[in-house]
């Protein structure tokens, strides 16, 4: 560390003061500026190993380009923490993920250095090429356009999209292909062999092997043979690295690997790069975490490790104490190997998240029933259909927000199959921190106009086991499960599976002047609210719908029958979502009651807690129970009538 | 031909007929479906070039491999129709794409023989690695997996993600790339280049002549150096080219390339094939329209010709006497080139539709501004974003069912970062005789629900070109303009510009017992329904609302005010879509009509004419007239009034 020289990264507000620097400085910039990330999200928890792993990438990179004009694009973007410190963000940097803060990701319109949005991955080329083509079109001759992107990322079928096209424009474009061989979880596929591949020369090796062992065959013809080689070699190289290189293949020109942390050559680098026209992609190795030992030695921990010393390396766990309700993640995870012990059709599918979504339990337990397919949400539900259509029961586990991409794929290939895919949706609803880039906000809405499609979302981790265990029962078809990031209710979840009927919703809390109708999760926090307003006198009716569809019928005929005055409560979008679909049964069957959606409305969420944020959207508890309020208006506090409390907790917890 | 002989074909019922021939009876085999397939097609339209191009290959395929155990997998599916034949479909290909009739994709509830949906592209290497995959699970160690793409598919991401995973899983399994150089339109982008190179070895000769240089500079330190050459050559052929592959990068073993249309090599190609583990791809040269001299010549157009005289070649065109309105396609395409011209931000991009939605035209006139980005539906919308952050105003075509595909980019790189693009969506609606993967059913409802964004489809081709003309006047942020295959209904349409308000619908007749709102081209149907039920006493109110959102909220105010009978129509599905963001709107605001809302119901639809699948929907002319009816009762007819008549003619045609 540098403690003993001046500190220089406090006088760097923006890449202007970097560049008054000589290039030896940038060592103990780069030295600063990873302690300086160390220091922030030991206290303040957030993305970790990522951004370390790119601190000299970082300063190199604000170094030798033009930023803001030239526009460096960081794929996924949480790797951008170094960036954002030395692009007039580091005195706010404490603020980072919060509420009101600094964001977790590039965002435009925070700073003009985030010259694009970013938080899925492998969009970075496609923007970048579409970037310098506008600078082509408009003649700005000057102007350079960088793409930071993954080997992770890289395995993203758009990445390949871009890079076909790109190939074919040839604008001028760097491509800097990070290389930590880590998505989130360690990275899969062919790809990464291939990068270990070319990065140990081993092609070239073999090539020169067999070269070799060719020529000693040919040695019978001529004397001096053996001899020759050693001169060819050098050739031989050249020639046969370029040729074999995927990326040339693609009409990139192909640079490195280099050492992505000496920061002096990179800069030196970059230097020269500058000067070559047409689409390169330099090889950058980097470790994930480096500098920080317990990072760089389990990387998947300390993708985002939370609270943690900051000497000791010791991560620092909250409700430690007291035995709490499991993650959704990990009743899925677990569930799943408790399916499939007994069930032998299951298998498990997820693009690149199994410590994400749990799905690591399975693969441990059953590697060969349980696939990581890399960051690839397409391929996972089309390779899902795959298996699915010869008879298996693929358990496909994306996180709502990435099930964007694989819309098309549902339609096409799940849905108008009607194959009996089950599409676990983790993190749907505010996922917090991450912000709007992350917020599962439209799986129910974008999933229920899919015929064929069941479409349901758990109350609590027993209704997401026992949709799990009813999933897998006969053919079904395609069938969501969605449920959000975060922790169940119940310390005790392991209990009995019991089949759900498809469509069926329950009865929470009995009452006589408004229906609740909730969907997943959420429905715990209408329970409190009611708790608290029978305390007032209010008179409740609550449902836990379960499935936006097929939607409860008899419940609603039930509902609109007895009630005029009716809440629907969802953790996602308003427009078109769960609450669409029960004014579409009313109006349908030419009822008519007052209606009060309850979600996400039509904007944007950015970051902060899922507290705050609920708040925000007026979903919280106190939101709930002041759109209850409104609607029956203000009552007198009555005495709490213990009885009929005690009854509707057993309901609850049937 | 083969008419000398006694026909084999009409012999071959099902691929076990075909396994009882000799080797080079396959040679008259292929001469007669191909015949046969130019036969059907010729008076009986549908896609064209794909099949022919793949005559021998299909007849390879089943004559090798023992289907429907051995799973074929036909990439897009419109190169099928000799597959179809050979599997029980002979008879019944008259009704190809007909209503009720055959399928022109391979649809799994149609044969055992078509082992996977399909219709989009891309999608066949996932899908087979899941069979694989299952086989493999299963312990089925005899059974063969065989996807056909070609190299257009091969640009999809997609195919790319499955490439990467099953490198990494290495199952049996067989990929043929059908290298025909072409999708619907000449294919682009540097995987093409690539293919070219690797087939006429350009690869290994650059090669080759750099090591020849490098040897004859070498030369002055040894006497027999150019001698070894000679001898070095074969070694260096065999290692280079195996290095140089990007297939072999993605640990696929890589055949080929051969000839496509030599069907007794094929066959024994394919039959060494099936012995050997692991994954395999046989790059197979093939001509697009082969045998048919005109579809060979003019490849795109023969994509999908309609009728022709198979004798002459001449294409028969219907309506050619009458000068009848444009198809929307070329109204969009030639608006694009008036506006580019004087608005030099615009820019075009399409994924590989250039002739399907007209860009063709802006490609010719201004070839630097105008994209053609192969089959990437994800990098088009991101790569149009980036340009539009960089100030552009990209209009990005994608056929509706295909924006699904890039429904994540839609969101999380254009809506978020609010984005100037225009997302102009063709053959939004019932497309025809394509049939359930291309109907563009859902995009009004998933578009809707995205924060950001403009959703406007517009009844008539004015319309279309005016909400054109209002996307580009200032930044108006993300913008979708949705409109349907087939044609206008004015044969005058290049009327000068007029903006229209964003949000802002017209009224297109009075009236004051019913109000009918419409959104789209299906609005033409309602003004005849309106026509003739006017002559019969009804007085119906019809709205041409334009946007889906922002949607009017001045004319539903008027509206729910004035009518308790409404009816929305929409071109698109009923749940979620353009009629449930109206009754949103009525609930919201605590008004109370009776509501019928027409559009697709929650199926999906298969081919047939678009006449004829809208009446299976219940919104063509009869569907529309009839749903007014049963809401208003039935009336005895009355004289009808002329001048009446005359008026609302005024007012649509303004």
């Amino acid at each position: 560390m540098a403690k003993a020289k001046s500190n220089i990264l406090n006088k760097i507000y923006y890449p202007s003061d970097l560049k008054k620097l000589e290039e030896f400085d940038l060592l103990q910039v780069s030295d600063e500026l990873r302690q300086f990330i160390i220091d922030a999200v030991s206290t303040n928890p957030g993305h970790f190993g990522a951004s370390l792993g790119v601190v000299e990438l970082s300063v190199a990179l604000h170094y030798v380009f033009n930023t803001p004009y030239d526009q460096i694009i960081w794929d996924v973007g949480h790797q951008a923490y170094g960036h954002k410190i030395l692009t007039g963000r580091r005195e706010n940097f404490h603020t980072n993920r919060k509420y009101n803060g600094v964001s977790g990701f590039p965002k435009p319109f925070e700073s003009e250095y985030d010259s694009f949005g970013v938080g899925h991955s492998s969009t970075s080329i496609s923007a970048a090429l579409g970037m310098a083509m506008a600078s082509k079109l408009k003649n700005e001759k000057n102007r350079n356009v960088v793409a930071v992107i993954g080997d992770g990322s890289m395995t993203g079928g758009m990445a390949f999209e871009a890079m076909n096209h790109a190939g074919m424009l040839k604008p001028n474009m760097l491509v800097i292909l990070n290389d930590n061989n880590m998505a989130i979880d360690p990275n899969v596929g062919a790809l990464k062999e291939y990068l270990v591949d070319i990065t140990t020369s081993q092609t070239y090796n073999r090539v020169k092997d067999e070269v070799w062992r060719f020529l000693g065959r040919v040695n019978k013809l001529g004397p001096n043979a053996q001899a020759f080689v050693q001169k060819i070699d050098n050739g031989i190289k050249s020639i046969v690295l370029r040729q074999s290189n995927l990326f040339e293949a693609l009409n990139f020109r192909y640079f490195g690997p280099v050492d992505g942390h000496d920061v002096v050559n990179l800069a030196k680098i970059l230097k020269d790069l500058k000067d070559i026209p047409g689409p390169k992609l330099l090889h950058v190795l980097t470790t994930k975490g480096k500098g920080f030992e317990q990072a760089e030695k389990n990387q998947t921990l300390w993708h985002a490790p939370g609270l943690f010393d900051k000497e000791t390396g010791q991560r620092i766990k909250l409700n430690g104490v007291k035995k709490s309700p499991p993650r959704y993640q990990d009743v899925f995870g677990n569930t799943l190997v408790e399916l499939a012990e007994k069930n032998e059709k299951i298998v498990g599918v997820t693009p690149a998240m199994p410590s994400g979504c749990s799905l690591n339990i399975m693969m441990e337990k059953m590697p060969t029933r349980a696939f990581d397919v890399g960051i690839a949400e397409q391929h996972a539900v089309t390779f899902s259909a795959g298996m699915a259509k010869q008879g298996m029961i693929p358990f496909c586990n994306i996180y709502s927000t990435f099930m964007q991409r694989a819309y098309d794929q549902v339609i096409h290939d799940v849905a108008i199959q009607n194959l009996n895919v089950v599409l676990c949706l983790d993190r749907g609803g505010l996922v917090g921190e991450d912000g709007a880039t992350h917020h599962g906000a439209y799986d129910m809405a974008y999933m229920r106009i899919i015929p064929n499609i069941i479409v349901s979302a758990p109350m609590d981790e027993i209704e997401l086991r026992n949709l799990m265990f009813t999933a897998q029962i006969e053919n079904k078809g395609p069938f969501v499960i969605r449920y959000p990031r975060g922790n169940g209710v119940f310390v005790d979840w392991q209990k009995p599976f019991e089949e759900i009927s498809i469509g069926k919703g329950r009865k929470i809390s009995d009452g006589n002047e408004i229906a609740i109708l909730s969907i997943g999760h959420v429905g715990n926090t209408v329970v409190e609210v009611v708790h608290k307003l029978k305390d007032k006198g209010y008179s409740i009716c609550h449902f836990d719908m379960r499935f936006v569809k097929p939607i409860d019928e008899a419940i609603l005929h039930t509902v609109f029958d007895s009630f005029d005055k009716v809440i629907t409560i969802e953790d996602g979008c308003i427009s078109g979502g769960f609450g669409s679909a029960v004014i579409e049964f009313m109006v349908e069957n030419s009822y008519h009651a007052k209606i009060k959606r309850l979600g996400i409305s039509d904007k944007f969420v950015e970051h902060g807690t899922v507290e705050q944020l609920q708040t925000e959207c007026g979903y919280d508890l106190d939101g709930i129970e002041k759109a209850i309020v409104e609607m029956l208006g203000n009552r007198k506090i009555v005495e709490s009538d213990k009885n009929q409390k005690s009854k509707i907790k057993e309901i609850v917890h049937h």
